[in-house]
């Protein structure tokens, strides 16, 4: 148990990555793991994304051109497989076995970050990673953030027995343990069934607002744009056509009220200058509506020029 | 607010030290700082510890005869000035002002870990380190673990504007934030004013402890022992005859239903052998007699060997 995904993420990196080591990570992917790898000087091996998930074509190309040197060098695969943060997309079940033979073939292991797997609004349920390997080749980290309360900073590690031994040293070394009080508060949650009652709920509110969200693009996006329809989780990517820069709109739609978090931030390869991720989950869906339409017509001036 | 005192030590560590750099450290010193600076592949400058704390003098001869290019590596002075874990010993008001000078020279930042701050049962407050600064050059921690609660994990540091920011950016990349629900706990707890009717309960029975395990020592441990006078904290520092090897003698110990930590853990020059850490915190009165009476019982049987 760690305080928080992001203590997941920083002790995993803690333990396999050296400087001038490399992680695998899909292009865009999560800002805070970005941020974990770099605290550890961690260089990237970029993969893309395609609407089932990471290319697992590309990984594997890129894995055997390379020479056994630079192999070594690649320390972990990073994945987030369930409603990618930011990108919204998941990883199909098929490209979850064959990124199993990878990580076998070349004895790379997967971290497999899974915050969202219970919010999902549409479409079937697809194993882990973790539960779908054999070999203890892949780490499963997840959290109470989205199913409990960001605040209460739990989150959790599943491993192999040795990896598991390393990341209990490390987290001695870091912060002894987590919060022992909220780890009581969750585990009331869990065993009287409040958990149970709360997940419909927040799947039904968040699928009110996804559905709303879409609809809001279809109607006050101009034409090139483009969004993916996420089956779960809190967020959509969107492009705009290229002549947007939508780190520097972004000032233009905080006067509008609507913020979003430009595509750039989370793309290690440089790209992601003309996207941006959208967050369904906070505001309802009126505000939803407004804000998507602000966005859109600000899209539509920036376009006009 | 970082996740415990522990988590203070990594983010601290984290920013100050890189592979094969040094920090000074007492010898013996805490444990879990030994750890986080040890995660960070750090080399240790070792000082050794007196009645009224860190032998300044030494470390002012050890840091004048190196060249400018070892001293370099030197990026932190760790200091416990207050009822030293696992010493017991308190850094006086003169050594405070000297250790500034000597950090204020050589341009070494001190990292000044004060957790038992609060339990002080006799003698006079002394100011602490940071507050006797004036160049910024000290970083302060401290914690509520016990004060509060160890389990709620809330410790704080305060340190110069510039030192605060990137310490903040480090803990960004670990873990976002400390546990929210259990601040607002801390908060209500100082707010109500409950800690100012808790501290004294404490010190009160805590002294009674303290008072009891020198009794006992006195009563039941043989000549060839010596042990410190705390003003303060959970600990007594111990040291036993050359002969006898605490390590060894611990699983005797146990089997005795008495524990203690053996020396050698806290000393990182490989010292320590015949010394021990008592805790006189945790047991009622009744058990702190009886656990002395059967360890003084053990040494005067090891004696006799």
């Amino acid at each position: 148990v760690t305080n928080g995904a992001q203590e997941a993420l920083d002790l995993v990196s803690k333990i396999f990555i050296d400087p001038k080591d490399k992680v695998a990570v899909e292009v865009p992917t999560y800002l805070g793991a970005i941020s974990s790898f770099r605290n550890y000087q961690s260089d990237f091996l970029t993969v893309g994304l395609e609407n089932d998930g990471m290319n697992i074509h590309e990984l594997e190309e890129k894995l055997r051109k390379m020479s056994e040197e630079e192999r070594e060098k690649i320390k972990m695969i990073y994945t987030i497989p369930n409603f990618h943060n930011p990108a919204g997309v998941t990883l199909s079940l098929e490209k979850r076995k064959h990124l199993i033979e990878i990580s076998q073939e070349y004895d790379i292991p997967i971290l497999e970050d899974d915050p969202y797997v219970e919010l999902r609004y549409s479409g079937e349920e697809i194993p882990s990673i973790k539960s779908l390997d054999k070999n203890g080749n892949v780490i499963y980290m997840s959290t109470f953030s989205k199913i409990f309360a960001p605040g209460m900073r739990l989150g959790w590690i599943v491993a192999d027995e040795e990896v598991a031994k390393k990341i209990t040293v490390a987290k001695q070394g870091t912060d002894l343990c987590t919060n022992v009080f909220c780890q009581y508060l969750a585990n009331e949650y869990i065993t009287s069934g409040a958990i149970d009652r709360q997940i419909p709920k927040i799947r039904k509110l968040y699928k009110g607002k996804r559905d709303k969200m879409l609809e809001a693009l279809e109607k006050y996006f101009p034409e090139g744009c483009e969004w993916n329809k996420p089956d779960g989780g809190m967020f959509i990517w969107a492009t705009v056509p290229e002549k947007i820069d939508t780190e520097k709109m972004f000032p233009e739609a905080v006067k509008e009220n609507v913020a979003y978090i430009h595509g750039a931030a989370f793309c290690v390869d440089g790209s992601g200058h003309n996207a941006m991720r959208l967050n369904f989950s906070n505001a309802d869906e009126e505000k939803i509506e407004e804000g998507i339409k602000r966005l859109g017509n600000l899209i539509k001036k920036k376009l006009g020029n």
